[in-house]
């Protein structure tokens, strides 16, 4: 899997306050659309290159054409996710990252990258706090 | 909302093979605890300052006690929150992020940021979205 560094860094900034009073504010919603359980790997995977519906699903493995559909709809309505429906026989559908999408993808894959390279140091952390709850 | 620039950034580098492939590998669980609605709001706010439980819940708005306990404890297990509970009367209960548990919140952060930022753009998104939807 090739890698790039982010060609757009969104500079840290404050959050509105309502990021903390209110979990249902829009922006939340969109969130959970990010780190959805597929929508992570469809961003992931589209970061790499344009596919065609089927492709994707064997990609990502394990993922119903049912939830895959309803993923990409979500991701193309929020306008992540470009949808190109070629007027061939038989039909051929191609989905790609908008610039948008793009920029959401970075940060997505940012955070699993982060996850991945540090699960043994969470490894063990789970380890020392379950001995100390087997001490109690 | 004080804003810091990420002390440590992590370089982006392949995923292993499994982040696609097997959607339910460890650290998969790891970023559902991290993007979890609350997980995603207690990052934010213990990368501020060290909370008191009852502080932390205000902070937070909406959250049960109960929910909050069940967050705080899978974060502390995951070695991202350290719990300190003082020997006094009343008790007293601080939570703040370990060194793991900054670099985690960071990145979350800066997805919560991005998110926010770009709201306008994903809500043109929907509209434009919607309206071709009515057309059909």
């Amino acid at each position: 899997m090739a890698v790039s560094t982010p060609e757009s860094v969104v500079e840290p900034g404050p959050l509105a306050k309502y990021d903390t009073g209110e979990a249902m504010c829009p922006y939340r919603l969109v969130l959970e659309h990010l780190t959805s359980r597929w929508g992570v790997l469809v961003l992931i995977e589209l970061l790499e290159r344009p596919y065609r519906f089927s492709e994707l699903r064997r990609a990502i493995g394990r993922v119903s054409e049912k939830m895959l559909t309803q993923t990409l709809q979500t991701l193309e309505r929020d306008g992540l996710v470009h949808r190109d429906a070629k007027p061939v026989i038989p039909p051929r559908v191609d989905y790609s990252l908008t610039d948008l999408g793009r920029e959401a993808a970075q940060q997505v894959r940012a955070l699993a990258v982060w996850t991945e390279r540090r699960m043994d140091a969470v490894q063990q952390a789970r380890d020392a706090y379950d001995a100390a709850k087997r001490q109690r």
